[in-house]
């Protein structure tokens, strides 16, 4: 299959790496054409790694996936055009960090809104599914980085979207089982309002390797 | 020991049960001295379980706990009255849920702020401890209705109250190396943050009797 991923940071290329090493062509999309970074990363994936800008990787992909910081994601969908991403499944998996002087996180939307929800408000004929962005890049593609049943969650507005998006963490290592589904694309206001409890449980565990699991 | 509880709903009353089960006195405080349900329970209760106003909880407990709606936690304490706080643990398992009229759920501090925090601001002599707000009343005073390991959270700025509170957890059935320690009272915005995440749990799995653990 041909991905389309928005952004060029360490979890747009983990993602990138991935999908490639399962046989799948990626455009590494960002701002400029010639974003060093993409390069760099199109060099070393092969054949069936592409590098281009924001519509270059949207016009590619037959899926797209949002890997930007949560605060620039719509400026950079924008970018990629609403006519590339019509009818397209489109992965979300940014959190809008802010952090301040003093290293404060906030978050930006919040509460009443998320950058989930912006982004189908936006572009209405994307079929947007927010997941993933509760874990560290590692663990998205690499579930067995952990040993035990661990979760994943998926929100978003269209069903048929949401099972394409359980079948490609599939392919990443998650068994279908281990997807919880939170609903509409209001839950993506859910998920990353756990961003601040994160950060505190990865400095009380002294890692980013760790993940939910639930006792029922 | 004596505890003075805040508040006479569901989550008040859970506790009141468990402390008076373990062997302590409570009172159970509410906004009038002759609120109905504080008097039905200290009447079951038998000779350990009071009822009062905020004020008279505050006073009778060498550690109280703040069981009141977050969102007016603060109004409650004050009535309770900082001199009647000083110097004690202060236990707070609140969350500020706001329901629109079309059951929307926002929090009201949220993001730069929380109950917590607000709290221990206003009663800095009070040593205020965040716990047990992430669970459903039953699972906070009897976690083994779950089986398996599973957490509870504590954040405040005190250490030796945090212990106290670990201690207290302990009486409740939470073995020590199940409460995990998330910093400073700033860690109850991180606590108060996952309620909408909560209730799409709660949702998913069609029960509230759930609970987190962690792989790592």
């Amino acid at each position: 299959m041909r991905f389309g991923i928005i952004g060029t940071g360490g979890v747009a290329r983990t993602l990138a790496d991935k999908l490639v090493s399962l046989g799948n062509e990626v455009t590494l999309g960002s701002r400029s054409k010639d974003n060093e970074t993409a390069v760099a990363w199109a060099e070393q994936a092969g054949p069936n790694g592409h590098h281009g800008t924001f519509a270059d990787a949207a016009e590619f992909g037959e899926v797209v996936l949002n890997a930007t910081p949560g605060t620039v994601a719509l400026e950079a969908l924008r970018a990629a055009g609403a006519e590339r991403l019509a009818g397209k499944v489109l992965v979300d998996v940014s959190n809008p960090l802010v952090f301040s002087a003093e290293g404060e996180l906030t978050l930006d939307p919040v509460n009443t809104d998320s950058v989930g929800e912006r982004i189908q408000r936006e572009f209405p004929q994307a079929r947007v599914v927010k997941t993933l962005n509760t874990l560290t890049a590692p663990l998205m593609v690499d579930p067995a980085r952990l040993a035990g049943e661990h979760n994943v969650f998926v929100a978003g507005d269209d069903a048929a979207a949401k099972a394409e998006v359980v079948a490609l963490l599939g392919t990443f290592g998650w068994p279908a089982e281990s997807v919880i589904d939170l609903g509409d694309i209001a839950g993506a206001r859910a998920l990353e309002m756990t961003m601040p409890f994160w950060i505190r449980l990865m400095k009380a565990f002294g890692t980013a390797e760790f993940n939910y699991s639930f006792r029922k």
